[in-house]
């Protein structure tokens, strides 16, 4: 492994001699965890510790010596120190001299200070090239780097002869570095790790919401209402047909959803004129959770299709057949084939696996791996043109299921509509304006302004 | 912000006094929308007009001057022109001298223009180090920077220093630099993001054709010919049954289809001894839109699954079982349980799912982070084995279903074979021609050729 | 073309005359297929062979010269030759001279070598500038590209300029670079295109060995044993029955060995007191391949899936119903509608298809690009918590299925268990010691030492 050190940072030739040295400031989990790995990538460690006669459990083969002796021995210091501790800094301004100096640290809130670990220490040892690299990976994973999620190590620094040293000691380590720009971006850097999916909550809020409120309404519609008036126990339906009510419903709504705030923006600019003002900010949100809405709506979609596939295996629904069948004999009748019946059904069955292909295709183009491979054209072109024939073909599959319930009042339990009526309320509504919208008088002006033109002024296009 | 700024462009220390200034050279929409950006992000912005005073709309905060003033003031201008207007550069060479030039321009047409906008700037001010960036991002995109295929920003320049300057103010917008090499590459950057799925339109055509061909024909055979000679109005089957018809059949052929062009090849690689000439264009053509026509058949198969999985839902069947029923207890006989139906039946659902799960198999593998994760060895086992077995599972999947059909010429309406029989004859062409070419005499031969080897000569191999 | 290659290397000026040229070492299959793309791409080509004059087959267009005579006209140097005959490279040592040599060649075994390619070719010139590229696209690749994983060329170099160099030129042959850092990683990379899944072997003998072992086990359970004791032929049952017995059964086995090892480990941590103790080799093999295992579950879940949907249009399903029907009528009497069967089958079902969404979402953020674009702390928080989110629905699954089964032998048959109970002790095993270990005193001490804590010392955590 020698070989992989004396190669380590091709760079800078003036490392030659200490290249495969690296020095860590920190006898904590993380310095140990960083150290046992370096070693094992060939690097040999040097450990900076306040008292290195007490420090323990270091791995075998690692040297501890105080702060400055340590720094002295190496071009490259790992900062594994919590930023409390960072003051002792200062007195090592001298050592650290032109030398790179990589903050790995984390904090344990975002945003917890005004500027980042990163830039506080490039303030401490304005002489030293700070990098900063490492802290999205945990020290769990330096000893078992096995997890995909754990390879990537976000480095930012303003010496770009820095970043690329420690690049190539992320190589060597077997992660995959990526290059994040100068320090400014640390703070973001420094965040990162903290968060836990934090464009997907009010998304998941709202879905969950909705979703405990339709739960609710069916219910009440379905079993309460059969156990008080028809003394009957439908408790059962809980566990399927209610569900399978629910996510419909839930997927159809969430889909309208998505189409509401391009709707209002196309009216906001419409009315303002110009597209130079900014949105209201709440807006501007709903805009942000557009892809996320998408994708609950699309596992609301699929269990509804999943939960429809499963009715024919149902012991409740084959009891329902087969006695219905005895009955049709014992009576000696037959229910005749009904060629408008068939058509309905089919139709509506069509609508609704068509509808729920292009969902499909919408979700695959939200991979991140795919839509970064279309070109901004193909990805509007795909997120609305079939965004909205998506929208369509499950409105419609909606429509032709409840067909003759809508007005059917006999079908109202305690005046509450069928879910299914309440769940296209939102869609037509989209509908409706979409189509307002796409008029030709409004569509070119929408058009105008959105190419930059405003009512005020007449200031062209450039490009 | 300062501090983002300050750190900009860590690179070119001469910078270091001006670096947070950015001049703009276009005052029209994307001229706007990058300087609003900008300006978000904590640059100062200064605008270079043909007539600063006359120039409006601009955001605030920013400066506007005539162009050699504008450009005087900063290291980085930015050119949101149209290719018309670059004339006025000639007269800026001297301003320009050294600078970074970027040029932002786009075209309405692909290869509009024989050399690229950046490399016609670049000849119009050779002193300057122009780089291409910036035309993947539409203006909208600039001011509502939230999807992620408007984050990617392709750079090239002949200057990797310019370049790398370019790449970090791009990562300080929040956007995400891709180098694409020399300003060669320009003249790609600028026709990409013109395009929409240009690999997507020759599969999709020849897709849509076959199905609408096949489509009527099954209207014919199934719906007009029933309502011809037994004058039984069958209309309803349009909705599911036919379609469940049209896309099994669709998806084997286009199936079949990938595999020719292979077979093609060898053919002709056998017949030519050697495989340093080039293929026919056709062929070539064909080569390219595999993946396409692979993607196509996989969503055939899909639909095909989903459609025969709602089968039992659908009225019309179910009500065609409970009348068998009622008239077999009317008639007072009973269907004995039939083994052989019952093997065949199961065997070929067996297969039809089996095959499907494979077909999904080489779905995933060609999403982009997925072959991108597997080397070319790899790649080719995935593709070329699975794909056949896939072949083949689906093929027997189709003449187990259409058993006793082939030859029983009253399954013939008006001497059309039933649409199965018509899926099978370019599948098994590949096949049989496939197992003819996997013949260890010409397997043998094929290898040595396309290890290097030709019929003229004697040349062996090096690698 | 020729603005192409001028373009190539602008990193160094002084290539400037020579750039568009560049050298050939050996007119192999693969030097020729390289040389055929470069011409393809604007660059002249000059080979060098040992003896010139019998070098054939040549693309139209290149030239063949003695090997120094071709090195001093090129300032790049393309190696196509194969280890054995490297040789020949010390007499070249002056005429390569600060030279880019660049190695493609590939080996026939992994690790055929002690040091790779490279690094010998470096050894043999150290004057030059050795790059390692290439070797990941084949020859056939080259000539048609065409294929998204034969697309990614690994470059590796101890010099920066050189590599940069290498890269512009992958670029402009329109593949993609990706910068592996120093000449260690040489080694690696000529692995690389040797591999054949290397990480899916394992798993995949233990998921096809288990799943041969369940197949014959059902095979004698179903078929064999009502063979034998009733006479029957139920062989058809291999088909479908057979196989959706054994799939879920495998599916909820692997699903569960891929948390044994993290519970394995978690009561070796706590049973040592530490966590800087390396694992027993087979433990770290083993949490090494839970990805795969889980795809492979992930696949046979499902499968499962498929075939219990095409349930109801199975003919021997179809046939059992209604002549189940049939007798009930001739008896005359009605099969009363069970509520607690009804809640049973349908809360299995339920669980069932939860389980399998949760199922599809881990599968989905396994795909590289969705795990790389989450945090260590998300991907924890998806694979471990749904991940037993899942192993517990499924298990609930497969209890409430088999529920009256597995005290009732009855269904014993030779004494053996139906595969259903079989499929749960795994899975049961696993969650009753999570169970344990997530008890507040057991788990706050694996928190702990999981931070660096040791039984032995007190050394507390840094960060």
């Amino acid at each position: 492994m020698e070989t992989n050190c004396s190669n380590m940072t091709p760079l800078s030739p003036d490392f030659a001699e200490k290249e495969n040295v690296v020095c860590i400031f920190g006898t904590g989990d993380y310095g140990r965890s960083l150290g046992f790995k370096m070693l094992q990538s060939g690097f040999s460690v040097i450990y900076g510790s306040r008292n290195p006669s007490s420090a323990s459990l270091l791995p075998t083969g690692a040297e501890v010596l105080s702060h400055s002796e340590a720094a002295s021995k190496s071009h490259i210091i790992f900062v594994a120190v919590q930023r409390d501790h960072y003051s002792f800094f200062t007195k090592l301004s001298k050592v650290l001299q032109g030398k790179i100096v990589v903050d790995v640290s984390n904090n344990f809130k975002i945003n917890q200070y005004s500027e980042s670990n990163a830039e506080y220490l490039a303030q401490l040892v304005p002489a030293a090239k700070v990098v900063k690299a490492f802290n999205t990976v945990s020290a769990w994973a330096l000893q078992s780097g096995t997890l995909d999620a754990s390879k990537q190590v976000f480095v930012c620094s303003n010496d770009s002869k820095a970043k690329q040293a420690v690049m190539n000691i992320v190589r060597a380590l077997g992660l995959t570095p990526h290059d994040q720009g100068s320090l400014a971006a640390s703070k973001e850097v420094e965040n990162y790790p903290l968060q836990l999916f934090p464009t997907w909550r009010l998304p998941l809020y709202i879905g969950a919401g909705l979703t405990v409120f339709m739960f609710l309404y069916c219910v009440i519609t379905d079993v309460i209402y059969s156990a008080v008036t028809e003394k009957k126990d439908a408790s059962f339906r809980i566990a399927v047909s209610i569900p399978n009510k629910v996510f419909p419903v839930m997927s159809l709504i969430l889909l309208a959803l998505i189409y509401i705030p391009g709707v209002f923006a196309a009216i906001i600019q419409l009315y303002r004129g110009t597209k130079y003002k900014r949105f209201p900010h709440w807006l501007d949100r709903w805009m942000l959770c557009r892809k996320q809405l998408g994708l609950i709506a699309l596992s609301y979609a699929l269990l509804h299709a999943i939960y429809t596939l499963v009715i024919p295996i149902r012991y409740y629904v084959r009891n329902r057949i087969s006695s219905n069948i005895i009955t049709q004999i014992r009576k000696n009748e037959t229910s005749p084939f009904d060629n408008t019946i068939a058509w309905r059904t089919d139709a509506y069955i069509a609508l609704g696996i068509l509808g729920f292909f292009f969902y499909v295709l919408l979700g695959i183009t939200s991979l991140p791996s795919v839509s970064n491979s279309v070109n901004w054209r193909e990805f509007r072109f795909v997120q609305s043109k079939l965004g909205y024939l998506t929208l369509v073909l499950c409105t419609g599959h909606a429509v032709l299921f409840g067909w003759d319930w809508f007005l059917s009042f006999s079908k109202y339990k305690w005046y509450l509509p069928p879910a299914c009526t309440l769940s296209l309320v939102v869609p037509c509504t989209v509908l409706v304006l979409k189509l307002i919208l796409i008029m030709p008088c409004l569509d070119r002006r929408i058009t105008k302004i959105r190419q930059g033109w405003e009512k005020s002024s007449a200031a062209g296009t450039k490009i």
